[in-house]
């Protein structure tokens, strides 16, 4: 008899996007004249930079002919992009990542989904909370969930509170963990951790043989000096953590999709009677069965974005979206809320005042027609804020600040 | 203490393509210039559509302007191909699908090694036997390996042979078995199987409420009236089987990445008490959660081939392979060996008389200057078989034949 994988069935149905798209879709089957702001979800607006587009071409037209048409390409990327990213996005940080250790893929979200592949189901999870809600559910698929509490939270791991209260820099936790994910600049609090901030976490990995999965899609949003760019500016990490990297946010491939995970050749895990591995012939081995590469021209586009005119073409886009965060926080700060993130970050995170997430969620879409996401989706540590993000039109943005 | 997947580390470190890129690179670095033909992995030479080429440079050019730029696009593909698939891949044939039983993804391999995510850990595995091997191995990372054995197999996984002796008709599993791989036109033998003899198939996946993973990559290769193109022309299939399906081998994108998942809303699974779920929703879940979609542009490229145009294409470039393949068999066949597929399929299989697949490997490799894939690297039932497939050009392919 064929069996499920019944840790799915203990999802609960709703995912976070979903029962906020039911939400908007209600209001405009009653309300079909509404002019509604769209401020949840983190997708961006700007077209993809120029020299994507120009590179694309290339591509495609190399598609079309025997002599330049490409096959099958490396499961890992494509050297051309995979040096690219050593030499800009790690060099100049003296961060020395090699080629082997860059996985090009399709997607953050892909890769930080797929990572709980290669580890072992008794790993104890630790997650800040709020929190990015994949990292939660693809380790319950995998069975180290444990049971659904009433708040929210899964029975076996642990959640590290990330709010006001502690400035939005979690406490280190205090029960032995072997798994931590870290997002920083955080989604979906806006929040960054400094160098000073984050160095304890990978001291607390290399003293507990623990591994850190860094989630860095937002790094690009960083201004702050003192903010690493990279986990791997931190003596040490290379040992013990794992990095995510996206170029969705950075140069608007949310739909055309590439990203890169790095597995320092360094990085070790254990087997159960101590056993020493290494991450990286794991991951390669992951990556060579169940993936076969990103698109070439996908991989060209992203390519193109490292040459100096995309450079400046990136920071244009960055910039565009950093001035709505600038006008969401003066605005929302104006009218006598606490906000927080947005410098470093694309996304807003503030206190509603007395009422519950959902309920202001409600308010917003209802009085003022704007979609936001509700801070206690990400988790029960969220209650109470909203998250919106920069990545509307300057136009849309002051409009959705001028309602509120 | 991180502790890996064990599973990984049980699995052999070489996987059957990289042996045979080491044995090619070690005998190209003695004979630098040696003319080799290339016939063993499954990789297309022929050029993009035409239609494909128009869909990308149109799609990249809505991607550079605000008004025509495509973010986040549904995780399961966009509508405009889902139609497309339903109206031309199914309708024809009389079958049903609905587009919310349609997933899009970026390939067949990772579908068909992600597809155990959604499985219960104590299934029971069958495969036939030679086998491509990313079933064998995700069931192995994933726990459902058990022990590998001497001649290279699991012991908790059921092996079907399929070759000369029983004219590639692989009889049902004498023990219980829960899911079960069928890959038809197979690979890598080459050779298909008719109505009726995959309707058995069926009737024991409803009788003993077993799950069909049928791998239809090869579907378009087809020329025999009496082969079906779906399991879901088989009654009942639709309740018990997840159908492949992959634009590599019919329309040439294994480096451009598009394909597609049939999981019928009726198709079951059950609880550990019995309990019926329906994996429609099991496999939405885990792609919405893992996966965010396939680019724009190359769903757009997938979408051109079913316009008038395009199906002539692709009949052309099909045809073009099947030249080949006939080239191939003819060739084989005259020389006094006994060969199989080709017909409905890009892959010929022949047996190598009395020597072992790798030693006839080595031989045709250092002898003829042609490589090939040895047969047993699918698994004990290919031993003595070697595997040609028919992607070449007309002109290497001649030659290759000539040379032996």
């Amino acid at each position: 008899m064929i069996q499920i994988n019944e840790h799915f069935a203990e999802l609960p149905q709703s995912y976070l996007f979903t029962e906020i798209a039911r939400r908007v879709k209600k209001y405009q089957e009653k309300h079909p004249a509404a002019d509604i702001i769209k401020m949840g979800i983190g997708d961006v607006t700007l077209p993809l930079p120029k020299v994507c587009i120009e590179a694309m071409h290339k591509a495609v037209d190399e598609m079309a002919y025997k002599e330049t048409f490409r096959g099958y390409g490396p499961e890992q990327g494509y050297a051309f992009l995979q040096e690219k990213i050593r030499d800009f996005d790690f060099k100049p940080l003296g961060v020395n990542i090699e080629t082997d250790e860059i996985f090009v893929s399709d997607g953050a979200k892909s890769d930080t989904g797929n990572i709980v592949d290669i580890l072992g189901i008794d790993n104890k999870i630790a997650v800040t909370d709020p929190v990015y809600p994949v990292y939660v559910d693809t380790n319950v698929m995998s069975g180290r969930g444990g049971k659904l509490l009433e708040n929210g939270c899964w029975s076996n791991i642990v959640y590290l509170p990330t709010n006001s209260e502690n400035g939005f820099v979690p406490e280190l936790p205090k029960e032995e963990v072997s798994v931590i994910y870290l997002c920083f600049p955080n989604n979906p609090t806006g929040t960054a951790l400094t160098r000073e901030q984050l160095k304890p976490w990978v001291d607390y990995a290399l003293q507990h043989k623990a591994l850190i999965l860094f989630d860095a899609a937002y790094e690009a949003f960083i201004t702050e000096k003192d903010v690493p760019h990279s986990i791997y500016e931190i003596p040490g990490a290379e040992e013990v953590a794992i990095e995510f990297r996206s170029y969705s946010k950075t140069a608007g491939f949310t739909g055309t999709r590439c990203s890169y995970t790095v597995v320092p050749k360094s990085c070790k895990a254990y087997g159960k009677n101590g056993e020493v591995y290494y991450l990286n012939g794991f991951w390669k081995r992951r990556q060579c069965t169940k993936f076969n590469g990103t698109p070439y021209i996908i991989q060209r586009a992203a390519e193109a974005i490292y040459s100096a005119e995309g450079q400046q073409q990136v920071a244009d886009i960055i910039n565009y979206y950093h001035e709505n965060a600038g006008i969401i926080r003066a605005g929302l700060s104006q009218k006598g809320f606490e906000v927080f993130g947005g410098v470093n970050s694309p996304y807003i995170w503030f206190k509603t005042g007395e009422k519950d997430s959902w309920k202001f969620f409600d308010y917003l879409l209802e009085e003022k027609n704007i979609v936001t996401t509700p801070g206690v989706g990400f988790g029960p540590s969220g209650q109470g804020y909203i998250r919106m993000t920069a990545f509307n039109t300057n136009e849309r943005t002051l409009e959705a600040i001028e309602r509120i």
